[in-house]
């Protein structure tokens, strides 16, 4: 199996564009025909609500795999309904796969020791039950947190480099209370720069023939200056984008995110697609019951919107 | 229900002593017995492995319950067997609070936004579906990562306000790596410094009767002359202290985390508790038959050792 970096640019290759769909099943902005039907079946309790999920996101498959080559899961929507959740989670994250898409689990763990062994064989890796082993969560990559330092990330640096998967580091986030650590002066840079530095670093030995390397970071849309300088203190990384649409970040804001080769960057949009009967810009043209068609439309419109930004950087 | 602060040390009082016994079952080190039996039972996967973890921790619970008022679950370990592994998480929360323990949520999560929130409500509030609320994992304090900012912590302040529980916020490891980032020099402090006061900051609308707020820290053993720094930066929290014993920290260099009525840190311990048949310290005495026995041994010496140094500092 080729390493991650090198899947990563196969698949935005074939799908002719770096979005990705986040699926980020928040319960309440679900079409109430598919809770209606799960509900009555299922209960209406974590089981009715899990089963929901795991509809809704089959279909957002369906409709979105054609456009895009990588959906990332936010675990939070799915740990928040317990055990049902969580296999939701698993069965989502098969689906995709079989449907040749990427997935990435924004799981953003960050512990050390042992514990961190545990997260990273889970999620990357094969589970030891015993001598046994179990496939774990099998996504294709991961988000992490950086404050523990480098040997919180080594256990998942060595599932990246057995299991040729991908990490995506927590560097720079666009939340106003970004500013209370992230964008703090220690010495001559910021922390963000700090951190960009050893992702950098941590990444140097899982470099793939593309001269991309496994461990990315995450730097959200809508600090164009920033980017530009982040850019070039982790030259091989991809970075992960979030907060395109919902979030209010422009295109534009993006285009120092790529390198000259129109790669570098995937930018991920979750409720601006997967709900995007509620934005809105689309509500006026679909009302809930065209649901799946205001999801076409508006992965349709942000590949159109983010191409025409890398096709002029290119 | 009195705030968490209020709650803690009530309990702290009942049982006279400030040690936490952490309930990470790695399965590995679970005794043959048990492994032997559930493997029988439910197959020798992630459903047997994970009722392996529960029996044992029905029966850990059992031992130390009398000796200790707090445990806290690393969720990586029961993460990391899949859905039955969180089924275990959460029969195991609440075995514990039925035995008038406090339990802590070594959940280490730190994200923005709607999933902050959907983070928050599960672990320490109700989940909504879709009207109808549901109780979710139910911990009455968790673990977060300071690493986002104030707009990560927030809904968790809101939801211990709400639901009268507690947060411990990641602020200082003794991990080698804790250096890339905790100990840099942002201006006049460190990086854990900053973090330090702004811990105090979030937690002052959150003080109890005690005069203790229901935001701690989580300040790592082994950093003596810092620990007795953050005690001064954050005087109405109580530091949870993990890496007693398995990580060689001593009793002596806690001294200084306590305030001077005694209370103000919580200590805990793990493997050297929960699996002391496997350390060398225990194994001359205790096989893995009196596994039982060594947890036992080993509690009670922790809490003579622990009391030491508290009744020194009063």
């Amino acid at each position: 199996m080729n390493s991650f970096s090198d899947r990563l640019i196969e698949v935005l290759k074939e799908k002719g564009s770096p979005v990705v769909v986040g699926l980020d099943p928040q319960l309440q902005l679900l079409p109430s025909e598919i809770k209606v039907r799960n509900f009555k079946r299922y209960g209406r309790n974590f089981r009715g609500a899990s089963r929901s999920v795991l509809e809704f996101n089959h279909r957002i498959l369906d409709i979105v795999s054609p456009h895009v080559g990588v959906v990332k899961l936010q675990i939070a929507f799915y740990e928040a309904l317990g055990p049902h959740g969580i296999e939701s989670y698993l069965k989502t994250v098969h689906l995709a796969q079989k449907r040749g898409l990427l997935v990435i689990g924004d799981i953003k763990r960050g512990d050390v020791g042992h514990t961190a062994e545990a997260y990273a064989q889970a999620h990357l890796g094969e589970v030891d039950i015993d001598g046994l082993t179990a496939q774990g969560y099998g996504v294709d990559a991961v988000t992490l947190n950086p404050y523990l330092g480098w040997d919180s990330v080594l256990p998942f640096l060595k599932a990246a480099e057995v299991y040729n998967k991908g990490l995506f580091i927590l560097v720079k986030s666009t939340n106003p209370s970004s500013k209370d650590f992230q964008d703090r002066r220690c010495g001559a840079e910021r922390l963000c720069e700090l951190v960009a530095r050893k992702v950098n670093d941590w990444g140097s030995g899982l470099v793939g023939k593309s001269g991309y390397s496994a461990v990315g970071a995450v730097v959200a849309a809508g600090a164009p200056v920033l980017g530009r300088r982040l850019r070039r203190l982790m030259p091989r990384a991809f970075f992960l984008v979030p907060g395109y649409g919902a979030q209010g970040a422009e295109a534009e804001d993006m285009r120092h995110y790529f390198n000259a080769d129109g790669y570098g960057a995937i930018v991920s949009s979750s409720r601006a697609i997967t709900f995007a009967y509620k934005e809105q810009s689309w509500k006026m043209k679909h009302g809930e019951k065209d649901w799946e068609k205001a999801v076409e439309d508006a992965v349709v419109r942000m590949r159109r919107d983010i191409s025409r930004v890398v096709d002029n950087r290119r």
